[in-house]
């Protein structure tokens, strides 16, 4: 009768939470999941966790190889050496063949997984009705209402909507490797806008000098043209790190940087700005989710079945069907 | 008075498509910015090149640098060589400074530019209110109905909406380099389950054997698990071609492959069942980007600052703000 004396699971967030807090990783991983699912639950999460204070967040993204898991986890080691918890969110493509998370990031983050102090999370990339943005954001919510001041978030630098996960960060770190020039698809436009550090890994290569020119001549270009660079407003200028991050060479150089950064938002008031343009923007996410419900709620009508199916047989085009079922008229 | 006698650009969707099928680059051109921009006007023009019949569609889909331009380049001289035009949509990440697609694949595509039968359109990530697998949907649309019976689409084959994109096509190939079975984080299982035909480009380099292995082992495993792979439904298995695209190696089996494909699509009438589906998520995706037009709307309500600084202010919490605008009870 032991299953008779065992408590059910809780699923009330509000009793989760505090479980959180006291330390319970089950609980947390809960929470997070639950927004990560979107609907009225992920609400009900949201509601009780925006009444916590902010963590501060990182962003650190660069292309696949680029060595950005490495980097992660020796920040992780940094905010752990100065007796903070942190949380670690990695945005990871989907396995269909698991339902999860490729499980990569967890094991390359081993050294930390005994550390009750740390909680690393992979998030799949798809199905997140209201999208992967925001359901990052409420996660990241999660983890600072739980009680983890500092939350890296990882991500892939190439992908629309990768590289706005890793703008929406207080401080941004854009990972590349010596060469990047060549890569004219590597994204260096949509980088450059976010980054507030760069970080030049594996510099032991040939071409690092180079490569530290190239963003130095592209933050130039940037500065002239509007008196700042990054996404910080006016007065910062990103700074270059050099590093082999599997040596553990530029990681104290970066977390100095972060730090700098942290502090330059701070004393000018823009990480208050920053901060509230981010809210914004998630009304409008949390908007437009709300109204994808409802599109999805209108699939369910049998007559979204007979308009199909006239869309199908080319009688009716698709942008008459969808106005016939939302109701809406032109 | 040479301005008066000049006759004002058309803004008819009818006019211009004429225009387009008699060879009038620029009216093509206006046409897929119309379905970019979305709204109104790219309703009229979908509505338009929705009575047209469809062209084939393949997604070439990669990582940067592993020779997806190359590829595609070279495969738009073989559907020249055969005598049909084709049009070719690369997805690349927007430069914020230009405002527009980086040039990087128009001047790889510099072979084919002086070419009338083909046309090449980059496309911003960015700024699609439908979302860029819409808008990219619309311009194929806009392309076939032209009178260009092959589109290519070509796009990095990491982040979610792109791969997305990639695998909406009729063929999928999926482009990767030897030594990818290190790279834990390029997303091979969301390629795996899109791809109808692999190519190794780079095949020269050391490892190329190593990775048709480990690509061979990962098809058994998926076949064995649902007795087919890819998104073609059982029966198809996804040849694996080894190539160097800039020496030309190996181009010619790929457009065999293609070719191969696409009968089997066509003789088992999975053709017909994998554009059907496709239409479906259209018109879902249509719907939902009419109740995002909604969503913007309602950010111009009055309501929605005070709303919006009542949450700044963390005295209201977003999803109640959400619902308060958007008139929806819990």
């Amino acid at each position: 009768m032991l299953l008779a004396r065992m408590a059910p699971p809780t699923t009330d967030p509000e009793a989760l939470l505090a479980a959180a807090q006291a330390g319970d990783r089950s609980a947390l991983a809960r929470l997070i999941t639950w927004v990560e699912q979107g609907g009225a639950r992920a609400r009900s999460v949201g509601r009780v966790t925006f009444r916590h204070g902010a963590a501060y967040t990182v962003g650190i993204t660069g292309a696949p190889g680029s060595g950005k898991s490495t980097l992660t986890s020796a920040l992780v080691s940094q905010v752990r050496a100065g007796g903070d918890q942190v949380g670690v969110l990695a945005i990871d493509p989907s396995s269909p063949f698991t339902g999860g998370a490729l499980l990569g990031d967890r094991v390359r983050m081993g050294a930390h997984v005994l550390d009750d102090g740390v909680f690393i999370r992979s998030m799949a990339t798809r199905g997140h009705l209201g999208g992967l943005a925001l359901a990052t954001t409420e996660a990241a919510r999660v983890l600072a209402a739980a009680g983890k001041p500092w939350i890296l978030i990882e991500t892939v630098g190439v992908g629309q909507v990768e590289v706005e996960i890793a703008g929406a960060a207080d401080t941004t770190v854009v990972v590349v490797n010596p060469g990047w020039g060549d890569a004219v698809q590597a994204n260096k436009a949509g980088l450059l806008e976010i980054a507030d550090i760069f970080v030049i890994n594996k510099a032991e290569r040939p071409g690092a000098a180079q490569t530290r020119r190239d963003l130095e001549q592209m933050l130039e270009l940037s500065m002239d043209s509007s008196g700042s660079s990054g996404s910080s407003g006016s007065g910062w200028r990103p700074p270059i790190i050099l590093s082999v991050a599997v040596a553990g060479d530029g990681v104290t150089d970066l977390w100095a940087a972060i730090g700098d950064h942290r502090r330059d938002l701070e004393a000018s008031g823009r990480l208050e700005v920053r901060r509230a343009d981010r809210l914004s923007g998630e009304l409008r996410h949390i908007m437009a989710a709300r109204l994808l419900e409802r599109a999805n709620a209108a699939t369910e009508n049998p007559e979204f079945e007979r308009l199909r199916d006239a869309v199908l047989a080319r009688s009716l085009d698709p942008w008459s069907a969808a106005d016939q079922l939302l109701g809406i008229q032109d």
